[in-house]
């Protein structure tokens, strides 16, 4: 067993972009597990944009990560000891285990993972929160059902890329809007997305209108800003609009414009809901064994975008997920 | 019968706040019934912050009012002529008539009134439109229930009036945003609103956490701008926004900013909900009876303020509502 343990913690509250200064990193002892815990090696750790949120000393879904905290993570790892009746040495799990590299837990909001079908990294992505979050947001929040027109922005993103599958799936015209030409070839060309728009090259507004000449009736936001407006401008009558993030805004340092286009609600008798997906928690087997079942059959494919270099690249490992670097769910392999 | 029917015409798109070159005024004769056909003599016509909408040449949940057209309201009148089986001369009626002092009808669209019940003003106001909008947007779309904490803008304008002793009734807790001290008293005074803020004299951000300090349930709006994004800022879990509509932004020539704080949505898991009236057009006797029952119980009161003056006074009457001149709901006499 390694003699220390690797630790990020918030040094202090960024304005705009986080930076070298917001993390500092220390050293402590393994954890021994007490009875009734077990102690995790951390192999993956999860980027997500939510973690920006997180910084904040603001009133939110969860508490903000106080400064000289351990920064709040979902990672992946190995039990390597267990005074725990339901975890042996050896057992994959998944869990809010923080960014470090070993952790003590009594198995709250943990989950064992089965490496039969997917590997570690997906757990935090198709099979994970992210999963999670694309299939409560699109199915529950969204209401998406067959013949419906869903857009999804963030598209070649962790969450996006998981909507737009599990649209198709069932049985949605999908649209996806992403950055790049790449990500847009990915999208239509290996996941099956109906069309795709590059908005670093093409006017949203304008190809959300050939695309979906007669509106949007689901359109899943991940990134706020413009393209929310540009979606909100193209509803179609009932429409749902899910907020489930606007990375676009997260780092602002100015108060940021709302949507202005947010009267088409009222024209098209439609609705603009958010949501948290921890609020499903008890759902999360449901939605689990769905998207297991879309992997097995080959009709969902998960992807990771897996960073190496352990601890002392989480910062600049987050911050890709600002600049649009990843394409589909960002880890950090410890 | 008089010999001449004076009716308002749309002269020229407005741009901004609508003035006398928007309206002309014009002419025809009284027209005669043919057969199926009633006439009505227009005795009052509604004044509705959405017909500044209907001068605008964009897609809307109605079409535009064209250039050259008899302006679209409604109006109540009496039937002075008829060869509809339906309806005799004497009879009251509500309907989409237009700004003119006589109207032929085939009973599309029409109600007959019942003047015991309330005078034909209120018809337009609490038993009309009005109160249909109050009733269908607080507990269709806002669903609205006994405990919650309701918050109102617009809140002695016609719709604001209704929907807070709509409420009331409910068992709901209810704070009306309204323009100035005489309003705030008529809501806390004669209608039994649990409080009032006026935003005019009052920072609304700031009353409203006093006033809710655990949030808001439902937030009907009828303003739009700062004040929406205020009570945005006030959302309670699962929270429902009701757009109504957004009076502070009809005549801006500049494009207005949205709701900067919607993000609220997500934290609170809070929906924001559109709605267009007539949608609920096949259960209108539903929500007229109750209103009805409430008036006749004395737990609602009707309010209207009577513009004298007639056809003439359409253009100045309309503007009005957008310098937040009228308590109650606005009606011109012809």
């Amino acid at each position: 067993m390694s003699a220390t343990n690797r630790q990020v913690r918030l040094a202090e509250r960024p304005v705009g972009l986080p930076g070298p200064q917001t993390w500092s990193i220390d050293e402590a002892d393994v954890p021994e597990p007490r009875d009734g815990q077990f102690v995790v090696k951390t192999e993956y750790v999860s980027l997500d944009p939510a973690m920006r949120g997180w910084l904040n000393d603001v009133r939110s879904y969860v508490p903000p990560v106080e400064i000289g905290a351990v920064m709040r993570a979902h990672a992946v790892g190995r039990v390597i000891a267990s005074k725990h009746p339901d975890y042996a040495e050896g057992d994959a799990v998944s869990g809010t285990f923080g960014v470090r590299e070993y952790a003590a837990s009594d198995g709250r909001g943990v989950v064992k993972v089965d490496e039969d079908l997917a590997p570690l990294p997906s757990w935090l992505g198709a099979l994970g929160m992210t999963g999670m979050t694309a299939y409560f947001g699109l199915f529950d929040v969204g209401k998406a059902s067959s013949g419906d027109v869903v857009v999804v922005s963030g598209a070649a993103g962790a969450v996006g890329s998981v909507v737009g599958q599990l649209a198709k799936d069932a049985g949605c015209t999908v649209i996806g809007i992403a950055g790049g030409p790449d990500k847009c070839a990915w999208l239509t060309d290996e996941l099956g997305f109906d069309a795709a728009i590059d908005y670093k090259a093409e006017r949203v507004g304008r190809r959300l209108r050939e695309l979906a000449p007669d509106g949007i009736d689901v359109y899943f936001d991940n990134v706020g800003g413009q393209i929310l407006d540009d979606a909100l401008a193209r509803l179609r009558l009932n429409a749902r609009v899910v907020i489930c993030g606007a990375i676009s805004t997260y780092n602002a340092t100015e108060p940021q414009p709302g949507p202005a286009r947010y009267m088409s609600l009222l024209v098209n008798r439609a609705s603009m809901t958010g949501f948290v997906v921890f609020d499903y928690e008890d759902r999360y087997p449901e939605a689990a064994a769905a998207i297991g079942e879309l992997i097995r059959a080959g009709k969902l494919t998960p992807r990771e975008e897996v960073v190496e270099g352990g601890i002392a690249k989480f910062g600049e490992t987050l911050n890709l997920l600002f600049e649009g670097a990843n394409t589909g769910k960002l880890v950090l392999a410890l």
